[in-house]
């Protein structure tokens, strides 16, 4: 099973956070979380390829927003709770302005709660 | 006079402020420009060279975040109305978590409100 690394929560800093968010895909990733919860990593149907959502996976946990968490050979991605603790509110406040084309970066009925990579 | 390009209102997106906002000297150049209003340009006292404290500035202004106003010589920075139009409350959402690292990017003493470029 593969190990991911993540950042412990006193390194969760908001830069960092503001730069994971700052791109259109990786905020439709977490709109997608924020709404449906934990998803499967290969779920996520959008309009880029795989090893560039690998990318995109890799910058939103390694600024501590999301976690991954291994089942056997899947693996299922959700929002840090670290997050909320460190900055209450904040990432409300931001999907709050995320347009419906960010958004539009995922096709719901693909973003299965259960998946394989 | 020189002149600067500032984007309209429409061309604002919320990546691009989240972008601008991702660095902890520009989050300190908005948190001192939210807190006492206009400034000179050059009365920032960050820690940082002149030509990288431009190239900050061209960042913030660019995303449309600030506004430069040129009077004489001199030339005044201040936020942009636009972006709270645009993103009601989301710069304050944000600004409540700028650590006290991040403010002490700038000199409070030195961010005078008329400087000289």
């Amino acid at each position: 099973m593969r190990q991911y690394h993540h950042p412990k929560e006193d390194e969760i800093t908001l830069t960092r956070v503001l730069a994971a968010l700052s791109d259109p895909v990786r905020l439709s990733i977490v709109s997608a979380l924020a709404r449906k919860g934990e998803c499967g990593w290969s779920g996520f149907d959008t309009c880029v390829s795989n090893s560039t959502l690998s990318h995109h996976m890799k910058v939103l946990r390694e600024a501590g927003v999301i976690c991954n968490r291994g089942d056997g050979t899947r693996c299922f991605v959700s929002l840090r709770p670290e997050l909320e603790r460190a900055f209450p509110g904040l990432l409300r406040s931001i999907l709050a302005f995320a347009s419906k084309d960010e958004r539009a970066h995922l096709c719901d009925s693909a973003a299965a709660h259960k998946s394989v990579i």
